[in-house]
């Protein structure tokens, strides 16, 4: 695949969901920031990430913390209350709950995980800056009904319907149930993170109504034959480990999940760094912005581990 | 998970579809009929087919046969002809082809490969006496939009609705693309077959016009506790291999597969062998009996390999 550089509109620098416009185009931005800050992860591991816009974690948090953030999204989903706030999403076919959106406003327990250093450190490295949360969130995917996640980079979203420059962000996606082959794990085309593939549909208004439940989505999933075609260059990776088990990827990755039609849940806590060199403002691509429970607009850094330095 | 025996009705080994009544039970029928018998199966892989109801073979179709089959498969389902047949059933949601039922009757090539002595003479061996081909079909899972089949054992629908009297048949599963991990293999819950999971809800009437899309299926499905409880117990195996692969199945394995969200179709050919000793009649648990391209009843054995002798 060749993949085009456009003209920028003024601007903005990742132009999408122009109609009847969707060239994919080379990224314009850096992956690894800074490959000499200091941090958890070594120089193979800087490179690994440069270059998929993915890596992987055995256990970087304890069966205790996950036993944890398995009984706070127990105690999240059965919250009545919480279900008018928009934060509780149900699955497309109304039977169950897909995700809960801000768990780490909700609860004390993600909070403190959200922001240790063992997380946050990762973040810290990779984008070279202080960081601050954008978005946190508990996907269920329940055994035999829990719904999937069409092909799309995460940026093409932030960027379009809440206003981030730049993909300088990263997120972590952390099993809290055993990832296995076959209960709807994430799919990652490694390497295609440095292609922008632009989204050729204008974004609805309040869409966050609907396309956080994956279905008729016109704005938003990457062209698929441009997937395909990435595909068939880079290949794929599907992530499976143990429950505590992390994938760390890069903003604009190109992924997916299956449905889980199997009878062992795949519920998995999703956090998001985003740089503070990189804080969001008006939408790019959409009538207004989304709820502050899908993107923070409070940019306080999540405190630097001590022995980085100043 | 404790099996419980059930008093059989009259005549009916295996009772279900009887509203109310679901408790799981002992299959009553031997799952390799003459451990003795000669063909391609060594004793140990035999014992392995006893065992876990399912076996794996990595080249039984040359490259050559499957792109045959691959080319055979585009020529039907680009056949309008075809369209109105029962034969070709539509996805779910409309878009694309899900299956292509009794493909040995509308393609030379595929009635060549399934008389094969390499797959005919699995069956053979296992089942233990002449074989007559059930039912054959291609699922196509195409890329991106391919459905997935939920947690069934075909003999459970083979006696409701066909009138098998028992689980003396075998499928074979073939690859005619790559199974991978994440484009929707074959699932199998090992020695599963041994437990025969009785369905909960009567047999609608002309059912095989929705079921075989896998849409709202009142029966059939395996009760979702028991296969939980069965997968905990026995665990799960996920299938995957190049072209040409093949799992052979017993015909009560509970399995599944889910949707192909992947850029690659994962299609495959379906072959399903049932003893002459176990020809089909009058439906145990339906109004009336299924058309003959979903299970035909012309029982003419195919040709016995001539190294087994008379």
């Amino acid at each position: 695949m060749t993949a085009t550089v456009r003209s920028p509109g003024a601007g903005d620098l990742y132009p999408t969901r122009v109609p009847g416009s969707a060239a994919p185009f080379r990224r314009r931005h850096p992956v690894v920031w800074h490959k000499a800050a200091e941090g958890p992860l070594s120089s193979g591991q800087l490179d690994a990430y440069d270059r998929d816009g993915c890596l992987t974690f055995d256990a970087l948090l304890s069966a205790e913390e996950t036993a944890a953030c398995l009984e706070e999204t127990a105690r999240l989903t059965a919250d009545r209350s919480l279900r008018d706030s928009g934060r509780v999403v149900p699955e497309p076919d109304g039977n169950g709950i897909r995700s809960v959106f801000e768990v780490h406003a909700l609860s004390g327990t993600f909070r403190e995980i959200v922001h240790s250093d063992g997380l946050a450190g990762i973040a810290h490295q990779i984008l070279g800056s202080d960081v601050y949360v954008h978005q946190t969130k508990v996907n269920l995917k329940s055994a035999f009904d829990g719904s999937g996640f069409g092909w799309h980079s995460d940026f093409e979203t932030w960027h379009s319907e809440d206003g981030m420059p730049a993909p300088r962000a990263l997120s972590l996606s952390i099993a809290l149930t055993e990832n296995a082959p076959y209960n709807g794990p994430l799919m990652i085309i490694p390497g295609a993170h440095r292609t922008f593939v632009p989204s050729t549909a204008e974004t609805p208004p309040d869409y966050h109504h609907t396309s956080l439940q994956g279905k008729n989505l016109p704005a938003g999933p990457a062209n698929r034959a441009v997937v395909t075609a990435l595909a068939r260059e880079l290949g794929m990776r599907q992530f499976t480990g143990p429950a505590g088990s992390v994938v760390a990827f890069d903003s604009n990755s190109l992924h997916a999940s299956a449905p889980n039609v199997s009878p062992f849940p795949r519920t998995n806590l999703f956090v998001v760094y985003n740089s503070v060199e990189n804080t969001i403002g008006t939408p790019y691509a959409a009538p207004r912005a989304r709820p502050t429970y899908l993107a923070s607009r409070t940019f306080t850094p999540v405190p630097r581990p001590a022995h980085y330095g100043g």
